[in-house]
């Protein structure tokens, strides 16, 4: 059974597993400590620790079981996220600590500072859904950790350059993730990707499968955009609650209705809706800091529904035909597209507050430099990885091993169904 | 495949859907308002937050996984619930703020409100549960949209005519949603529905999907009972949680008790059990207000158990043979009969703690109106539904069609398993 | 169909159930109220409220659906799972109130208290993991009742004798479960259990579905570790959670790491995965107040990583075949080595913290004291439950009915698979 792959998973995975997690011991044996005063920034325990959950819930299970539509890929979907999420997040307190150690010696570890590592884990795991199934473990592990320094060097330069806060910066992951995504199945195409897989599909179990990631993604959105929006302004929580739950209603709306028009037969498709009722979710976070009334969510919603369905539509096979882009999850409609349209959305609501042209003409060149930045810091990113994932030390898996579990997984107590 | 139904989803529910939710923007954009003072209801963002959530979880994954059971109606049960209760929700926002638009100019929408509406979507849920597999999409909606004006109105009536607080008003949901669906599935019955559809059936696997809808209701019970009850009186909270949880532990064991002593071969059955043990939450959830004891609680979910597990095996069928009703879900006994159940609990235990006899008759006919106006108006409400959805123009589904998601869900990269 | 075993449900599953239930109700009834002074213990509702939800999670929904992974017995997995919580948390109520009724006269509940009686379910849950699938549900209830009834007396000897804090004496629940259940499969034991039966295996929906039980025991891992530490001290609860996070996320990764070094074929297991990343929450609970230091808790979660996958490869066999000791779910490696070794890193912390050798021989003497406690108390308590479970009144499932739902489950609305 797959001789050429059992290797591949023992001489590089486990090595470069064990070797990374007991460097790992060592950084955070060394440099990183849990935050002592709880009061350090104003938040307290009780009322960050759900938020917190239902960050870890959508980065685990909802971002793991959206993996597990594809038939025979149920395991490595949801199985590698896993492993991929817990190595971006412990990876992720290291870079973003680094100014912390710089400063005061220490990392220092709390709620906010996890679920900053995990919506960098987040970032990384966007971009691997456009790579799913066609890839082995050990590139993912590799494509984490660079997407994830990526990541927060693109934070980094917009918070230093442009003076872009924390919340807005961070809600790029959504941008960063597609970007460095696409440029990643571009650099790894394989030739005969024009036809559709042999083992790309999914069956009734496999879908609703999937659609329990959807719908625990959908239900804690309001979580991942209001946990780190600054609870000093009494107020301020409710109202990226509040906008984020409106704007997904409307968003799933809007994708059932739009999903049904554009298709052929007319009806609804299962997998185009477990994307696109999120793109309320994506929009609205981008544009989380200025979006202040409920219809402005609903409008935000409504049109990222629109462009993300249209995008899966059209714009999916156009891209692997065009650009030879195999996008597995359809990142860039679910996440790269509702994305752009949340940064316009700020553009626009912000100018729209502004007094003054002035102030107006320097927001839009910040507000232009800093999208600039990241997209141009995720391409080339994304074509480094990509080049450094092409080397066959990594051992690529075979086309026809591609979206199956076979390659890496045991089944020695399966039932035999005749 | 299926021609017939692929334009009725094009010309009927994406234009009722988009219509109804650029109609929702505009309203939202006129009259709708986030709050902005947070501390007008004396409840802080933090403390309603996660039991915000769990009834979030509630209404999305526990109905709609509830509904995966039918062994071909999985995308159907889960993406309609998830359409419906988002479009359910929306507008009972709208409906209970009327007021505060009438007095105020403007609903202002918290929490504490998305609770409430949520809660109105929840008795939608309930209705449709009759006629799951024997309708489309449209016709869901409308039921939705009707069923919640109903309900606000109910509560409307019960609040103004008869002083009824918010908390126990809006727990009679359980009831108001059981008798509208019953109308609404005698309104819309169709011959030969005596025999079993050929595909109102369950597997293995779909029936797993419902037990986890089952359990995050059964978990999160406790939170649905007691979000509303008012936390400025310290311990009331808490009594609500634990008097919830242990009449769902005590509905759990009387339920697969009563299961096997009344199954022909002695057995336990799923469906059964996952109906049932959701009794006592329902239960006692009606008489919340009133129940100081644990023993109450525990009485209660036993009896509701007894009564929900006998409703299921006898009465359902009875239902179906002599009053031409086809209960898909169950809901008569799963939320009709406890609902009954937990108003009768309520008036015995207040009676119970009344001092003079005059109270205690002057209560009584304050509690029985509530009831007879509740079932009379949900009788009615769902008759006047059904006589709507009766309507061709609504492009009712074939016999031969109902309980597949074929009729409505394309599946382009389904496996086909020989 | 199975006519032997119908009976069985009837005559001792209903009866047993209604017994013990109606037997709870008076005893609520005349000993137990819900507490009336919420600051009793300095803890308020909402602070630990979203905490319990995610204890009631596990326990329910994680432990339950971890054991779906056998093909044929998803629904008595997880049904009975339910069952077997409810009644072992009623009963643990009672027991762990005791002391209270003692002095006071009653048994006051509040969210702490029913927090401990559901971890005191969750050992027996631990326990049954070992013979999942070759009991019938009466031995299930009653192993349950007997294993709480032990750990609760455990529990009492270690505060009493030995003035081991509630946290430190609760967390042993994995050694105690893991210990009892041995014991129990011991004395249960079959002829021809070294032959794999005919019906424990898995199919990939049914692994995906332990899956799903697992990760929402992995994410909720900190909430179990942390819920019951004292939050008196600013901060502790901070460092519970974020070391238990940490824990976990190593065990994830070399758990991956080894199960692929440790496999002839060099592939990752999914079923060993399931078992073993969850090590590191359980050595992390046993040590919790002691872990400073953040790569304290990883090198735990290492350590504990490695210890349970090598014993889930080698010693699960080995127990089968040199003691007779059948352990479906792997309940020694997953929960019983990381108990010993979390011991183990308590007692070489707690040393190194020493000032001088007297406290550090006191403890040393105290700790170990306690351990063998426990490992007599539980072996000598699973030995008795194994020896009353022999009897043939409570009718053993036949060794062909062993891992099948259809002993005990009615299949009419089944769909007939071709």
């Amino acid at each position: 059974m797959a001789p050429r792959y059992a290797p591949s998973l023992r001489s590089r995975l486990a090595p470069l597993l064990l070797l990374l997690q007991l460097v790992f011991i060592v950084i955070y044996a060394f440099y990183v400590e849990i935050e002592n005063d709880v009061r350090a920034d104003g938040i307290t325990f009780s009322k960050l620790y759900p938020e917190f959950q239902d960050v870890n819930v959508m980065v685990i299970l909802g971002f793991g079981f959206l993996c597990t539509f594809l038939v025979r890929y149920g395991f490595s979907g949801s199985g590698f996220n896993l492993l991929v999420s817990v190595m971006a997040t412990q990876w992720a307190v290291i870079l973003t600590g680094i100014e912390s150690w710089y400063y005061r010696g220490k990392i220092k570890i709390n709620l906010r500072s996890l679920v900053v590592a995990q919506m960098c884990a987040a970032s990384a795991l966007i971009s691997i859904g456009t790579v799913l199934g066609k890839t082995n473990p050990v590139h993912l592990i590799l494509i984490a950790l660079l997407e994830v320094s990526g990541f927060v060097l693109n934070e980094w330069l917009l918070q230093t350059l442009l003076k872009v806060p924390l919340l807005d910066s961070i809600m790029l992951l959504h941008v960063f993730g597609a970007f460095f995504g696409l440029m990643l199945t571009w650099s790894l195409y394989r030739k005969g990707s024009e036809l559709p897989f042999e083992k790309e599909k999914s069956d009734r179990n496999t879908v609703l499968f999937s659609m329990l990631g959807t719908v625990f993604l959908w239900m804690f959105w309001p979580s991942f955009n209001s946990v780190l929006v600054d609870d000093r302004t009494p107020g301020r929580k409710l109202w990226a609650v509040c906008s984020t739950y409106l704007a997904m209603a409307v968003s799933a709306v809007t994708a059932a209705a739009v999903s049904v028009l554009s298709s052929p037969k007319g009806k609804l498709n299962p997998v185009l809706m477990q994307s696109c009722i999120l793109a309320g979710g994506v929009a609205v976070g981008v544009s989380m800091s200025v979006v202040q009334q409920p219809w402005e969510a609903m409008t935000i919603g409504f049109t990222a529904a629109v462009v993300s369905t249209i995008g899966f539509r059209y714009l999916k096979i156009h891209m692997l035909l065009a650009f030879q882009c195999h996008d597995t999850r359809a990142v860039l409609s679910t996440h790269g597209l509702p994305g752009l349209l949340g940064w316009l959305a700020h553009l626009l609501l912000q100018i729209k507050d502004c007094d003054d042209h002035t102030t107006a003409i320097r927001f839009a060149v910040f507000h232009i430099s800093s999208l600039l930045i990241t997209i141009a810091l995720s391409l080339s990113m994304g074509i480094i990885t990509g080049l450094l994932l092409n080397w066959n030390f990594w051992r690529p898996t075979q086309d026809k091993k591609c979206f199956d579990d076979q390659a890496f997984w045991e089944f020695p107590h399966l039932a035999v169904r005749k």
